[in-house]
């Protein structure tokens, strides 16, 4: 049942569970303590350079709030997408965590921008008035379009004209590194980016999630905090070894360019037919498209798929490190002969 | 290094492992929608009895905190012992996420008693006193004993009196439930616990804990509370699959019936000699010892293992799945060694 | 100094002076088991017919803020104006006491409608997204508008249609029923409200809100709730005795009438000058108008008031029950020698 | 029926009362900004000495919770007495606002020592443990005890060593004054506290309390807390002009002397009855005693008091800063004619 629902559809990387397979012996310290955590926090840095501090967690919306915990006290508020997926899909995670408010603003492609935060931004100074805090961008957006450094680096001069601070949602930060052809550090740290959650659920990975902290005064207390938050792991051994596999050989790049190949090619072949109308750039491993709304059901009964917006037939058709290309072939075919008949 | 640290030490079961990688196929819907999980909680509803709801999380400490949660209002005290593992070993987590006050009781060999408990049930419908309204034990008990079903029972009816509801902290419940020779369901449901916090961690998994709510009415906002708790998997197939494997083929029983013997020939051994005094029945996977306190580090170097109480000399020797009579004997040849030094 | 910044600025109205005074002898049972709170709640339940519970609490933002909690669990929403006190002007106070996400739509003369409050109700049922549980105006809304009961009517039944409740932030609840000419209950509970925030403060108390439940199941944990929320006054008589005095005698009228009055008067004379914009309908005590940027800082050296939209100059003229036409003459006068200086 | 039930079932002294009436006139600004609040913090400075900070709320319960909340984080404990007010007496608020876990520690007449604190000071920088931070005492205690200056600068050294703080619940610190015959500096600031709740309406007060802050960098957030904990008066001036009338002419002190002298006086009475045991010291402005059980009926009756331990058949009788000989006289006529009967 191959389909283009979500990328934790997928099931793991066959190289991630080798890892996991060979972790597999002995016994080894908990709670982080152990060679293999060790190894792979040094693999980070590597990626991200020093100073940084990274924790792993189990999954995104705890990487995400996690993150906005380590920024934030609890007058403050967060700024981001209307879209944004610690807005509309983490339910009220990051309120009751952080005890802060989240204020969206308009985004365009997903993408918000330096004038539409800058609104949000007032009232410092007044008790009566929660203070902004955070902005919050995901990268890729909810919208699988993605953020240039120039763009980011626009959002986190008006972070520091304010005293705010930078967190990147990046549950598919390997997609956007791909996409955008540029190391990871060229777009967070050297953007100006505070704070990262760095995916792994979506490009392979059975569970687990990092939080990538650049500047070493927000760590301090971070180690209280993901208890505190139900998110560390006893055995922090498997979360490190699948991360270690991710970060080795370039597997994280071989499968976010394989998955955003796919969507490239996908979208593509929808591009063919008038009667679909992409409506983002398929920058990463997603395609947004308005369907003929008498298709979607007979389409999805093909290979399977979610509506993003009802009113519009809007659908959302992910790739992922595992979607070949007969998926694709299934699904233009069935869209062929759905027009034709 | 095999070792006495802690059952969180060990790795993955085989068995388990080999579940895992045959849950590593395909799409499956995500977040619990997928077929293994449909057939994992058919297990559990065998082994526990209907009506009862199951929800997967990742971890103790949030199997135990949103199981308050969910038999909680913020102005609620929780009634535990003063070595429970929710009060001295999950930081604040069940504060935060509950609001409600821990109130501790003092245990006789890590259990509590419905005495001591009345204690706390006062101040009945006084809005500025919290009100008592759980009672958690943990099975086995962070002291490794066990509650038999008639203490429990006691407990219960202490509960039911008031109008508290009963926790149960599983962790080590498989240990409890071979060292008992019962049923899960003749020392939970049928003993009066309301809620379960049913361990998997600790018995060869790699991650993955269940609540098990016999009460429906208890479980109503659970998949609410769940996310809010940041404690939902995307690819919840992969928690499903392990607890699929531990629940078949006795792999629960014939893991927790291994641990503990082990920690039986283990205790078996060191009283024999009259320097070591063991502290605790030895009821499940665990042996509390008091050594002569310049052998600690000396044994700690030859298997490693976690002093307790630094005061009283006492050392706690946790036993696993995957202990092996080769520690054992170690053990207690560097003891022997020692002790005619 | 009297000036037109806030109905808080105003002093405490003699009647109700003469009722602390009144009611300062003698000892009397704290936290609300005293005669006059008896007597207070009576008159409460006069106003808004039974059942109803009543509960003193300290502030507005006590009030408000306990008041959803009594609705709400913490993966709700709470939907109201984006110019909603609860939303700008009470720092994180409901998100952290409620844990809710507050999702502000926007208003039209500072009033939320049907249509617009319904594009938030969505995704009901997917623990992933924070359920819709709350609508919430202000009557008075914070532009000094008034609802009409169809209006609230209307929004009633759309609570209904999704299981949501209709919660009122009454801070000027008095100026609203004035300028309704209705009674409280006819645009409260027969309208279809199921809570209400009293205000007292801004129509001449020194200190205290009501909270009126119409539905004793949203009042059964109340009690609880007011004292974890820090809003208990242990000497309940002075607050009781300042409702007491603001609901006899129709103090609570007369107060209003002659606020939303020198309102009027005060909007009509500015309308006589073509340089003034008046931006709202003038239903209560606020005139709401642009004014020349230029004049603004004399203006307000010679009776004081705040500048609400900086970019479009729009400044708020709050009258209170003591505003007296001095202040409007001097007001106008100054106002007229700017403009033809 | 002046009683003994509590010093919160006084009135407002009228000296506070006459400056309540006078402070009514004309507008001032709100939320503090008015000359009233300038000149009775410049008292509060005079008392305790620069630097410190003083902020005004509502209640007790408000000012212990947001004091601790100001010295926290939320991974968290808090140190204090079994019968300390914040744990027993003010629900959970402090567990919800602060996130905190109260560790209680046994008291000897209410009092807490060095040695009992140190054994709950454990696991520092061991994520998995909540961290000690705060040591609170009650002065007086919930047993109308006093430390004494050396008691207290003793728990301070003992915070200054773990690097925790000692927060002072002055709930009935003027009556502590008093019976130390001390200013407020010499065992507050001078002997080595970090924060305190400084009462007022135990004291004579109709409401408000007062957080006094000796370290300005502790302060710093304070506003914002304040303002999110529901704590701000928009009419601020009636709270601090009761603080002026307190803290001018010795009110604190000669409401808290003729309270305590009364205390004294109804403990030199009973303690002429064999039958009657008082059984703490009589420090302040309250008497504990054993009596005999079938007498405490008939003496509520004649004047009112609370049981304390029920088991024990012991009663805490509180004077205040308007009990009169008179009740006494009554008290203990009754008391004589029953043991007579």
């Amino acid at each position: 049942m191959r389909c283009f629902a979500s990328d934790n559809y997928s099931g793991v990387h066959p190289e991630i569970m080798e890892a996991l397979n060979r972790a597999n012996y002995e016994h080894m310290p908990s709670y982080g303590n152990d060679a293999i955590t060790t190894r792979t926090i040094a693999l980070f840095k590597d990626l991200f350079g020093e100073p940084c501090e990274v924790f792993f967690v189990y999954n995104g919306t705890g990487a995400n709030t996690l993150a906005l915990a380590a920024l934030t006290q609890r007058f403050n508020t967060v700024i981001c997408s209307e879209w944004a997926h610690i807005h509309v899909d983490e339910s009220t995670a990051p309120e009751n965590f952080t005890g802060c408010k989240l204020v969206s603003v308009p985004s365009h492609n997903g993408k918000i921008t330096p004038e539409a935060v800058e609104e949000k931004i007032h009232r410092l100074g007044d008790p009566h008035h929660a203070q902004a805090r955070v902005i919050s961008i995901s990268q890729l957006t909810e919208y699988a379009t993605v953020y240039h450094p120039e763009e980011i680096r626009a959002l986190s001069l008006l972070a520091k004209k304010y005293g705010l601070y930078l967190h990147m949602d990046g549950a598919r930060i390997s997609n956007a590194a791909v996409s955008l052809n540029l190391t990871f550090r060229a777009f967070t740290r050297e953007a100006g980016v505070d704070i990262v959650s760095f995916g792994g659920t979506k490009n392979g990975m059975m569970f687990g999630e990092a939080i990538v902290i650049f500047n070493p005064a927000l760590a301090q207390n971070f180690a209280y905090i993901r208890k505190l938050g139900m998110q560390l792991h006893s055995k922090t051994r498997y979360i490190s070894a699948q991360f270690e596999a991710l970060l080795s050989n370039d597997l994280w790049k071989r499968n976010a360019t394989h998955a955003n190949r796919m969507a490239r090619k996908l979208a593509d072949e929808l591009s063919r037919f008038p009667e679909v109308k992409i409506t983002q750039p398929v920058d990463g491993n997603g395609v947004f498209a308005v369907l003929p709304p008498q298709l979607i059901k007979p389409l999805q009964d093909e290979v399977f798929f979610y509506v993003w917006n009802e009113k519009r037939n809007e659908v959302r058709l992910m790739c992922s490190f595992d979607t070949q290309e007969e998926e694709i072939k299934r699904f233009v075919n069935r869209l062929s002969k759905l027009l034709n008949a």
